[in-house]
């Protein structure tokens, strides 16, 4: 049974028009965006004032600031100090309207984004979906290494790393402590490098005197890399430095070393198994299945190959942005980051603001890039700002800084801030939970 | 294959006796603490410097700060901020040994604690293993009623009441969000009290302006409540004036209401139906299954009846304390709160000390009731300190103080304080997170 939210057209009309006479034909166009991600919470909250009915539809009812899930992952952030509830954000726009709902589908014929039996019709549509992990050929290691994308699979990981080290005080066979305490990371982008300095500081540094017959600090943390560096994103000497800093905290670091073999007994690397209970993977990510929705052109990673405006060749009205996308600028496909999806959000916010009001000459999306960082541990990170780098506990610093301002919400920034100096001074974690049970 | 835990001994003599030879018959007496909550954790702070070896096994590897789960619940507190690490409380008690492992029963003629295939031997053993949600003769309600003891049953209820209001924007059927925004609560003890002026104001308040269709502020807070009055511990007068505080708060208080029937569309009382889809169990707990691994004798609730000394009639080295007894003091049992569990859990450890040391004559155990306490929504409690009353904004400061006090550890408490002061005047919820998929 199919058919159009009836009362989603009655709630925006009775908001925007709530003035007007119910059988009045005018009605602001209808812009619908699917994912509530940095682009498409930038483009919403841009659009706030705009002439436009607005409905925002996420499956989830929170916004997550991604770049810090890896210390909801290592114990020291809790779920809620990075997330918001969507419609809080959004409470001030009376032109908005939040749904929490799984979005099954996109009918371009009938411009509707179809939800499981409904269908939410659209004037434009924003696509911005984000990404999921990607074993490439391997679905089946999905099984024993888990990624890092969502609160769920954080929590995961958490309950993971700390259940290894319970099971390891309480297990007699040396050879079995060692592989319990052997925690690996797939991919050596930002994400693998962070999560591995985060693991060696909890295993060496917070951990080190709670136990009695193990030593945490005998944890090994080991980073695997297909390509020839770390971070291949960072200019080759930060690379280095950080690769450093990382062997610093105690991590191992392996370049020029694709994983082979992904199973419940660890992983295998140049024909050699290294034994582990705990992997974790950060080798990869996919385009979520809006290209699919839309049968559109996709890269190899799933990504829609968008016009230089962002919309779908050959449908003006929809969009697709951030991590879902696909776009060469000056030679290079752009990265999958934040500042990517934000700016992102907002240029397509502004061409529909243009649109639907005065309309003009448009320009295609043309992102700028304000620099590049990543940390390694509690005081160490590389920044690269169009060439110019910056390396150590400065470099960090402004990382905090950047990150704080921008989590959303005064409270969150706040508290956060409060945990980092706790956790920077003390090196305890404060979110030590293990709340999930083993398979 | 059963067999006692070799390397748990081995473990404990480096520890304790690391200076001795191994063939050395002396070895202090080993005490076994089953369960971390608040009684279990006052006996191993309080035999941190004692001559004995002790063992605290746990299944959790946390101690939780239950009297605020309820601010979990209700998207107040993150679960992390009313928990810490047991091992990590314990941290400094060189004598101590944490286990996180689920104990499976008691072997009394073998003096071993049964985990799973493993044993673990006691000379003294503390059984403080708690209580659970008990739904008298009906235990089917426990798929449609959910209780409000573990983290998971508190963030399963913040996505319960959440996803009802998410439901509810985007239900049509009038009926059908009048359901899903009625909250029914099963018995006025404290908890039900505390969870339902939460709700309350969780509805009324930090919701009000956050949807577009439905109006939050007309959700049903539904107290029910089998006796004549709500907190029926608390003198008569107190009670009237809780009810009063409730009621001011919007939450209907149905007393002398048994419940009949729970179900999936709501609860029976008196024949009548209230249409609900979420209900909230609080009208009683019955003890842990310690009892039965004891083939002790029980009360109804399933509570070890124990000698004066908290020991097992006819076990002198097994006592049972907190919620999982049942004990008579001035011809009135015991209530199942903290204040009892923490006295008999220091109780309990002074008595061993003395036995393993000086010996000498012993004295019952004797409560001390320092007064009881109840908050209702952000800024009302009602307090009863032996007679003398106290009730309002002074009451609930009073009550906010003692809970900020005893949240062990020092960033939990600063952080609490601040998300309550934050709560307070803004009405803001920071743990907003539906993070639990529906059934």
């Amino acid at each position: 049974m199919t058919g159009t939210i009836e009362n989603q057209e009655f709630i925006q009309e009775r908001n925007v028009h709530g003035e007007q006479a119910e059988n009045k034909p005018a009605r602001f166009p209808r812009v619908v965006i699917v994912g509530a991600g940095f682009g498409g919470l930038q483009a919403a909250k841009a659009l706030g004032h705009a002439p436009v009915q607005l409905t925002v539809v996420d499956r989830n009812n929170y916004h997550l600031f991604q770049p810090l899930l890896y210390w909801v992952a290592s114990a020291g952030l809790s779920p809620a100090e990075i997330s918001m509830p969507i419609r809080h954000v959004l409470r001030r726009q009376k032109n908005t309207t939040v749904l929490m709902e799984e979005v099954t589908g996109v009918d371009l014929a009938r411009q509707e984004v179809l939800l499981g039996e409904r269908a939410l019709p659209y004037d434009y549509l924003v696509l911005a979906t984000g990404a999921r992990d990607h074993y490439f050929n391997h679905p089946e290691w999905m099984e024993y290494a888990i990624g890092l994308k969502s609160i769920q699979e954080a929590t995961d990981i958490r309950s993971r790393v700390l259940r290894a080290f319970e099971l390891a005080e309480l297990e007699p066979d040396p050879e079995k402590i060692g592989e319990l305490l052997t925690f690996v990371l797939v991919g050596a982008g930002p994400t693998g490098v962070e999560m591995a300095g985060a693991i060696a500081e909890l295993a060496h540094k917070s951990l080190a005197k709670d136990f009695r017959h193990i030593h945490p600090t005998s944890a090994r943390v080991i980073l695997v890399e297909a390509g020839p560096r770390i971070l291949p994103t960072f200019p080759e000497k930060l690379s280095k430095k950080a690769r450093k800093a990382l062997n610093h905290l105690g991590v191992e670091v392996r370049t020029s070393s694709p994983v082979e073999q992904v199973d419940a007994d660890g992983v295998m690397i140049g024909g050699k198994r290294i034994k582990s209970k705990t992997i974790i993977w950060s080798a990869g990510v996919a385009a979520s299945p809006a290209g699919e929705w839309l049968g559109a052109k996709l890269d190899r990673g799933g990504r829609v190959l968008v016009s230089p405006d962002l919309t779908l060749p050959g449908r003006a009205n929809v969009f697709v942005i951030g991590d879902t996308v696909s776009l060469m600028q000056d030679g290079k496909p752009l990265p999958g980051v934040a500042p990517v999806a934000m700016q992102q959000g907002r240029y397509v916010a502004a061409l529909l603001k243009q649109r639907v009001t005065t309309g003009g000459p448009e320009r295609p999306f043309h992102y700028v890039d304000k620099g590049n960082l990543a940390t390694v541990g509690r005081s160490y990170a590389i920044v690269d700002i169009r060439g110019f780098a910056l390396t150590g506990l400065l470099a960090w610093l402004l990382w905090l800084v950047i990150h704080i301002y921008y989590l959303i919400g005064f409270r969150n920034r706040l508290i956060t801030l409060f945990q980092w100096s706790w956790t920077y001074f003390t090196f305890n974690r404060g979110a030590r939970l293990i709340t999930t049970k083993p398979d």
